[in-house]
């Protein structure tokens, strides 16, 4: 079964600056970890924002640490229709021309120009991993998932680096499309 | 391209008996035709109810007529979790053991004991379409979807009868997993 890749939905998130964060929370503030994630120190915080669109509003999204350079909202595209906002699907941190959002914190708003996206799905590979499976940074795979609703996704990008651990990263529209949980694998197809 | 089957993406809905169309909205209400569906006869009504779960509840939820022998509602695995509730994926009408759910409606109050589910994805043909696709009813086949999210879904249903017209029909997480609107078209793989 080493075609077998463990999977992690992920639910709607924001990464913030430490510009944005100091905004939010007030100056000084700090991040607290509230459990680690599956990639090597990262971490879901404590702390959650607001999140605000011209059609609605969406409450308790989590911030993901650490702190990063630039501030990056992750929805799925059920969220973009709640909160009347069209972002593009593109890989973490491509978010040149994406739309914005209102973040409210506890201690003061942001306004985003952009940072807005779908998250386009992508499986993180150590280097030992990326040999094992015979991949390389940068390929596109399918998966296929198992049981009654099961599903062939395409076009999954292959993000290989020594800070990353096996683990395949859908949103909530493709693990609730396929029946899939976190903790549950699907098979790669070359 | 005559293997290209339009969709539609099926947002929740439900379909009332009788009785709990006169306990929702009073003795001898009839239903309103807002606009007609692309099975024909089957009609999105201008009324709405709210669906009360242990979690939340959806208001705005549309009631799609005519009136049928047994109440069903249909939402999404999405849905789900914000009702607290844990619907079966099952064919339309096959609602034995499912759960339930609390309907409102402006004159009374419903607590259904089953009836909820998440629609399993599948395809109407009219038996003309049938037989220009090589298809029976009841048969099971993928369909591949085109663009940036691409996505073949497996154990699709073909269902076939003279009152259908061809129409391909998803959920909100499926549409949205692929990236996918009604009117679109998906390529059927046998």
């Amino acid at each position: 079964m080493n075609n077998k890749i463990p999977v992690g939905i992920s639910n709607r998130h924001i990464h913030l600056s430490s510009a944005h964060l100091a905004s939010l929370f007030g100056e000084g503030y700090e991040l607290q970890e509230l459990k680690p994630l599956s990639q090597p120190g990262q971490y879901a915080a404590q702390e959650t924002v607001t999140i605000v669109g011209a059609k609605g509003e969406i409450g308790n999204v989590r911030i993901l640490g650490p702190i990063r350079p630039k501030t990056q909202i992750e929805i799925s595209k059920t969220d973009s229709f709640k909160l009347g906002v069209a972002p593009p699907v593109r890989d973490s941190g491509d978010t040149a021309g994406s739309p914005g959002l209102k973040v409210v914190g506890p201690k003061g708003e942001v306004e985003l120009e952009e940072g807005v996206i779908i998250a386009a799905r992508h499986i993180h590979f150590h280097p030992s991993d990326a040999k094992s499976f015979g991949v390389a940074d940068g390929d596109k795979v399918s998966i296929r998932t198992q049981g009654e609703r099961s599903v062939v996704f395409e076009n999954v990008l292959c993000r290989v680096h020594e800070q990353y651990a096996l683990d395949c990263h859908l949103d909530t529209d493709e693990g609730n499309a396929a029946g899939l949980k976190t903790g549950e694998f699907i098979e790669l197809i070359k």
